[in-house]
């Protein structure tokens, strides 16, 4: 090593960082470059409601200017209540700049669990779209902490729902100050949002983002989907999910234009595709069936190709070979709340396009490679954190680490502890990686199913009935076998109208799979599911445990 | 704020960063990405020689470990003398993968201002391509310091030049291991290259690169042009330029292909647009001159269109139309070696491309706005920091601040700190901003002519006669006056076989200028060059002075 006398290297001699050259990564910038380059550009459209960027960042401005005159500030929590909307947006930016946290809640949530959340979270305000007023009322009466200053979001195309705070979202603007200051980071390690998980089990946890995340996995989504100023971007994923996979962020950051809708509705959909002439959303493979199964007339033909990023399940072929008749190009993405959305994507490679449906098909049913600026991202064994071959069939779990990793669980060291142990995030999900590296995730660590000490995962059972044309819906979980310890148990949806037996799942298993995989019970109905769509197993087991016990009462 | 019993805000509690959370930012993530991500696409093409990103990851990485078997660590420097070529595009990596920092060599030094480099440097291993052993073997010589260790590149389609190494590049790669577990930052503040200004005075002056900005600057790259899987970059620009304004690192993070070309020279540049399906290149205007000038049988037909950023100065009208015939998009950028290369562009705005030319060009001619992850960039009044108004008309300092600002002056804390003065980096070049907040750079501080109390800006003078159809290049600086104090000298280089006058010289820019600020004389001739095609005014004004001395002695 070159040293000066007094043994440090050159190059750690009189080249201390300053504010010249040092200056905290945060998305707040983002808005503030798009005002600057693109401020007399479209940057957000919600009904009737329209703003440049210059316009929106001078209201962003002035809400966080309101906010810090009402004495919110750095480490307190501003809770909002809302569909995708342009309040929603705006306060993904206008709530940092005062310094503040921002908790986007699921609107889905029921009063309990919102309860539990502005308790935990200790919101000290809480925005709210009169449209949920009656669940938000419910939930401050539940509350055991003090209640926060409640603000009614009261767009001008929604009249369904009281007002129920001591102010309105205009009027709280109107307190603002357009050339407010800005508040930025001292640290970019300083929290920026928190999000609650959706919990399949217990209560859910609230996962803490930085500013430095939020800023690196925005810029890692305009350069995985390309996005520019002439993007146009649909609001189809929640904005409360990862803070809409931190889109909220990287749509500006590109000086792209959002376009608000309430619900993900096809109705709403094509209409705004075709009017907007979108380019890019984000979206659940339910989603996209409903688009696909959307009525005729609500069907929009449209010339141009719109980027969907899908997640939560595989897309199966049909799927794919529909949307694509449809206009529209899928890219399978993998995400947790834990890793501001994605972490994984099923990157196309050449040749894929010409690739047979089929082939195609099960190439992006893998969840794929690293998201752009996930530092590293293994398959490994937890026992002694040994990568798995790469042999498409060893097992292991999914571990993660990066920059675009949350902070940690809010008020949860243990859990926290226990998701970064040996300095990894640890996903919980299984998975394998295939020979060319791409990973596929096999199954919730707890969802597997060991029958006859062979480890059968729920997913691959589940992909074989998502193939089946009559099965719109599945899940398979394990139930208690005298001789097998465990078996699989297949909970179907058939398509409306469609004659189907258990029978006819079973042989359709048999066809597909090794004999110890096949489910030996199935039955049919609606499957329940959380608030973001996500099917709960652990309620299947339960209901399937009743009526086991009940068949036992019977005997 | 909402506090803990012990005084700290919730989110400061148990949500310290760890290794599953937080890693330094560095580019050499972006090479561990694309190899694992598009390992088997073709990384980099240099003639006969070809890699995949698999085959240019290990490449790099025995690099690195035979540096570091040879002693070479953090804070070690390791020099390259070489044309843009695959040598010079894997020490990008396989040198900061050994802790090392690289200094990229400008290949157009004389052999003194080489040897000032080594020793400044503490240059500890030199790799050098054998075109350039003649003047390497002089440098050597001059050194002053300990010779460093010597490595010849010897190219397979070069054979001009001695060998003057201790050994040479190959034989280095295979002291190497291809799985060495490379080096990875501690601090993303920890220096990854050494950039030397061309110093248009005095010595050159050392610029510092960290991998913070080094990664980020990159980013900004990808995100302003676009760069993904598909791209394909032409080094024309000189990768030892600012690390090729970052692009060295820049395509690697889109997972887009290198062709390296050894001089940008439109006998290599066509052919290789042409065969490679070239989507990006970098060249100053004077290479965009080049490829219009070029004869008839050079000049390539290609369907497809090329981005091209061009910076160092405006593009005339007439470059901008006849590139666009030729296939070519332009965009301008600003840069410098202290802000990684591009800290500004002159972002293309809707209804752009539809405008008449002329009108299209005074659009373009501006530098336009930062560029993304720039913090922030102002034009100042130096005295006391205030912005200028956005009235095109009031000059000041063009200030800038951000991460992709560099750390500062290698073993010259004086010079860091002018030019940190204030928490801003001081470009020392005089802009106005425009209405529309887009910045035009007006001149460099010191290139300012002042006749009777007026500002003359060279460049705007400048713009006037490179608009002239019969001038190739033009110069002007300020000569002393006995009325004026100062007044315009302008040096121009006449189209060959064009017949020009001083009188029509100074006619033209009376069509097209106020009187004051019309060049008094006029002369003709060569103009003097930096080594990286910078006019050198100071030589100029040396020369006019010599002229005038000699025409007071003949008077």
């Amino acid at each position: 090593m070159s040293t000066t006398s007094d043994g440090h290297s050159i190059f750690e001699r009189d080249l201390e960082p300053n504010a010249a050259n040092h200056v905290p990564l945060t998305p707040l910038t983002y808005l503030a470059w798009a005002e600057r380059v693109y401020g007399p550009r479209t940057a957000v459209i919600d009904g009737p409601q329209q703003f440049t960027y210059a316009q929106m960042a001078q209201r962003c401005r002035r809400l966080a200017s309101a906010l810090a005159r009402r004495g919110i500030g750095k480490g307190d929590t501003v809770a909002v209540m809302a569909p995708n909307s342009l309040a929603l947006l705006e306060a993904h930016y206008g709530v940092p700049m005062a310094g503040a946290v921002l908790n986007a809640l699921n609107v889905r949530l029921a009063a309990r669990e919102l309860a539990f959340i502005l308790d935990h979270g200790e919101a000290r305000v809480l925005l709210t779209d009169r449209e949920f007023s009656g669940v938000i009322g419910e939930a401050l009466a539940l509350m055991q902490g003090s209640r926060p200053l409640v603000v009614d979001i009261d767009p001008p195309h929604v009249d369904s729902g009281a007002q129920i705070g001591e102010t309105d979202y205009d009027s709280l603007l109107g307190e603002g100050d357009p050339s407010f200051d800005r508040w930025m980071p001292d640290d970019e390690w300083d929290a920026i949002t928190l999000n609650y998980t959706s919990g399949t089990t217990g209560n859910p946890k609230g996962v803490v983002y930085h500013h430095r995340g939020a800023y690196l996995n925005a810029a890692a989504n305009v350069i995985s989907f390309r996005l520019g100023p002439e993007s146009v971007y649909l609001w189809t994923l929640p904005m409360f999910h990862c803070n809409g996979w931190t889109y909220t962020w990287a749509v500006t950051c590109a000086g792209g234009t959002h376009i608000c809708i309430r619900r993900p509705d096809p109705a709403l959909i094509f209409p705004a595709i075709t009017e907007h002439e979108v380019t890019h959303l984000c979206a659940a493979p339910i989603v996209l069936n409903m688009l696909i199964h959307a009525p005729a007339d609500v069907k929009r033909v449209f010339a141009h190709r719109v980027q969907v990023a899908t997640g939560g399940a595989a897309p199966p072929s049909s799927v794919i070979a529909r949307m694509e008749e449809m206009g529209f190009a899928l890219t399978h993405l993998y995400g947790l709340t834990e890793t501001y959305g994605p972490s994984m994507l099923c990157a196309w490679q050449p040749g894929l396009q010409e690739m047979p449906l089929e082939e195609r098909s099960a190439f992006v049913a893998r969840q794929g490679v690293p998201h752009q600026m996930v530092s590293d991202l293994q398959v490994m064994d937890p026992m002694d954190m040994s990568p798995v071959p790469a042999d498409g069939e060893t097992v292991g779990e999914l571990m993660i680490r990066g920059n675009t990793v949350h902070k940690g669980y809010l008020k949860n060291p243990t859990a926290s502890a226990e998701a970064f142990a040996g300095g990894w995030y640890h996903s919980g999900d299984l998975a394998v990686v295939h020979p060319d590296g791409y990973v596929q995730v096999k199954d919730r660590a707890k969802d597997v199913i060991i029958s006859g000490g062979e480890n059968i995962s729920s997913l691959e059972i589940e992909e074989v009935l998502y193939s089946h044309p009559d099965i719109v819906e599945a899940a398979v979980v394990a139930v208690p076998h005298e001789k097998w310890g465990e078996t699989p148990h297949a909970v179907v949806t058939p398509r409306e109208g469609a004659e189907l037996t258990a029978e006819a799942v079973i042989a359709w298993c048999r066809e597909h799979l090794a004999g110890y995989k096949c489910p030996h019970y199935v039955s049919f109905g609606e499957l329940p599911k959380t608030s973001t769509g996500k099917i709960q197993k652990y309620v299947l087991r339960e209901q399937l445990r009743g009526e086991s016990d009940e068949a036992d009462n019977q005997a």
